[in-house]
This record gives structure tokens, C-alpha cells and sequence, in this order.
């Protein structure tokens, strides 16, 4: 039996990871003149990971990377004009139309009627809910949790919040590690649903999931069928 | 009887406000050749809350609008150097000593002894976490709750996940906009305590207040007392 379905967001119900690499690529178009495009991007990536530690996931903390990121790359030279162009495209970010993936509406409207659903999102907690409201998926969801890491810690907390056993408790994500492996090792069942790129800081060596239980189906319109030989249990 | 005694952080629990006062103070000098002090903090003021709708509460929206006002009150004209000097300032802010306000330790370790506590505070996910957990406090209370906005809608579905009745329902903190009135409009209980400074956009012109029954004590030491009383009721 499955007492309670978790959902994921970004890059599960609707795209996030291009809007990063999309924007990954006009940060460097704005500093062209000053280094390589990979030069730029890699320099950008190291400054994102560092400061995951410092400002945590999302928009307003990418952005704050991109400015640093051109400021040290430029050694201070990189102009205000310049960085104002940055910060527009936090801007277009913040305000990029959000868009579900294929089945995602029909599915989880459809999941809503039989099953108790929520989403269990990382990120920034302002940022993620804007997305929710935007999605126009908020009302299928009964319950809603944005934490700052998905750890098996973090699970526990929220099966023990909603008084659901974790053997009851379903998680289906694209992050094998955020979303598939922490579940696994509480006790969980977890459905894993390949999302077309990886955030390089999400990548789980093939090692890790020696021996872990769970499923994959390919798309979110595959859930139903898997779903009700599950729940049939 | 009181079910369930909720507590505001910043500026209830410790010192957070200062620190902004402090930075705004210490950017005015950054751009000192640019503009006079007092119209430097008033853009400032004024770009914070035009981009509280756009960012939400912390430190990162925070650094984020001292940023876009450099380069704004400056035509474009601020070098990456005080950019960075501006991106310093948020830095320091994310690692300011956590300063508890007087008595807070052991009147919280009292109370927790005895009730159920909760800390409910709004702003940035991470960062409050953050200061929880070097607040040395965490394990006194029993949940914690980090909202985006502190509304009536935010304390009854609290209350409705935490299964508490609002007349039982008890919540503690400096702000009278969001810590006391909306849990008055819910049909809980409040006790008001003032901060030394209230940040102008969380000010509530005296009318609003007229009519509203909460009770106020003058710092987090008088609570025990005042609970004592309420909790015989």
C-alpha cells in the first residue's frame, strides 16, 4: 500500500535546468570580450558549487555567482553597465514562463482523484513557491514542503510530520540523488523519471546504485499504469 | 489552555535588524564620492521593498538590491571594485555573530520543559536555518516552520498541520504586523514584544490596533509569569 505520493518539481512536473544553461550561455556572451566562452562558463560553475555551502540553491543566489564570477574573472574591470546586464538576466529568469512537461496536468490531475499527493522540493523557499502558484498544479496537492537539502534526515522528518510509514511513502523525481537514493536508503519506494540533462552536481556515479530498489519509467504519463500495480500490492 | 507557544526569531529571539542598519550604513560609505549619505539609504530603502515582491525576505535579496542601487545611483558608473566591496558587506551580514537577545536561553529552555514550543519565522529558508542551528537553540523547540509571508492564511494552515485549535494556539514576537495581528485575525492568542527598532515596512499605524486583544510584555523574561497565568486558565 502507498499512503502518500511525493512529487518533485524542477525538472520532474516542469523544465528549470535550461533556464540555468540558457543563462549560463548569455552571462558569457556579456563578458566575450574579456575571456573564452568555456573559459567563462567553467569559471562560472566553480563559483556556483562553492557558494552552494554560502547562499543555497536557486535564482537569487546564481545570480549573486554570476556577479562574482565577473568580477573575478575580469579582476575588477568588468563595468556597472555590465553588471546590470547580469542582473537582467536574474531578471528574465525570475520571470521565465514555466513550463510543465508532457502529461504532467493530465497525470497528476488524474493521480489527484485516488491517491494523497504532495510536492517535496529543494531550493528557495520564495522562488519555489512562486513556481507552485504558477504551475497551476497547487490545488492537486495536499500537502506542500520546500527544504534547503534532501537528505534521508529530511525525509524522515516529513514522513514523521504526516505520520506516514516510510514503506507507505512514495518519492518520484528526476535526481537520483536528491530524489531516489536518500528515499531509498529511509525505507522508501522510489520511482526515478530520467529528466533529459543532468546539473552536473546532482551526478551519481552508476557505482552507487549497486543493490538500491527502486523503479524508472521513462515519462510522467507512464506513472498511472506502474502506480496501480503498486498500490494493488 | 494553551496547545501550542510559537516564537518569531529575528528580533524576538536575537539580534538581526542592527546588522541591517549597520550594512546600509557602511554601503552609503562605499559610494560616498557618488551621493550624500541620507539619499544613498533612501534609494536603497526604497529599491528593498520594490524588490520585496521580486526576491522575498534575506540577506541575498538583500545584496541584490544593494547592488542594483549602486549601479543605478551611479548611472553605470560604479567600478567591479566596489561591486565587490557591496558583495563583501553581504558576506559579512550571512556571518555575523548570532547575538541571542537577553534571557532568551534560559527562559527557552524553561518553557520548553514544560510546552510544546515551535519557532515559525519568514524569510530565506537557508538562511534562517543557518542561524537556528548557531543559534544553539533548535533542540528546544519542537518544530519549526519558515514561511515566506507571515499571513492569517500561513498561521491556520500551521495550525491545521499541527492539529492545534487557534484559541490554543499562543505566538510570541516583535512584529506587530506579522506576529500579532494576523494570529488575533485567526482567533489565537499573542504576546507582543517589543524590538528596540521595527523595520519600516513591518510598521502598523496605531489605529489598526484598536479593538485588538494581545498582550504585550517587555522583554522575553516576563513570559514564564505571564504564561503561568494563562495556561491556569
Amino acid at each position: 500500500m502507498i499512503a502518500l505520493i511525493a512529487f518533485d518539481a524542477d525538472d520532474t512536473l516542469w523544465h528549470n535546468e535550461p533556464i540555468f544553461g540558457q543563462t549560463k550561455q548569455k552571462f558569457s556572451r556579456i563578458l566575450t570580450q574579456y575571456h573564452s566562452a568555456e573559459w567563462i562558463e567553467s569559471r562560472l560553475d566553480a563559483t556556483e558549487v562553492r557558494n552552494l555551502a554560502r547562499y543555497g540553491y536557486g535564482i537569487k543566489a546564481f545570480a549573486l555567482s554570476m556577479i562574482e564570477t565577473a568580477i573575478e574573472l575580469t579582476e575588477g574591470r568588468v563595468t556597472g553597465a555590465e553588471i546590470r546586464e547580469v542582473m537582467d538576466l536574474a531578471w528574465e529568469m525570475l520571470h521565465a514562463p514555466l513550463e510543465l512537461l508532457p502529461g504532467v496536468r493530465e497525470t497528476i490531475e488524474a493521480l489527484a482523484a485516488a491517491h494523497r499527493l504532495m510536492i517535496i522540493t529543494k531550493g528557495d523557499l520564495f522562488e519555489q513557491e512562486a513556481k507552485i502558484a504558477r504551475s497551476g498544479l497547487g490545488d492537486f496537492f495536499r500537502h506542500i514542503e520546500i527544504v534547503s537539502e534532501k537528505t534521508q534526515r529530511a525525509y524522515e522528518q516529513i514522513a514523521a510530520r504526516y505520520r506516514v510509514r516510510p514503506d507507505r511513502f512514495l518519492m518520484i523525481g528526476n535526481s537520483l540523488k536528491s530524489d531516489i537514493l536518500p528515499v531509498v536508503a529511509m525505507g522508501g519506494r522510489a520511482i526515478h523519471i530520467p529528466y533529459a540533462t543532468t546539473w552536473f552536481h546532482e551526478f551519481v556515479p552508476e557505482a552507487e546504485l549497486a543493490g538500491k530498489e527502486f523503479f524508472t519509467v521513462e515519462k510522467v504519463s507512464d506513472l498511472p499504469k506502474l502506480l496501480t500495480s503498486l498500490t494493488a500490492e
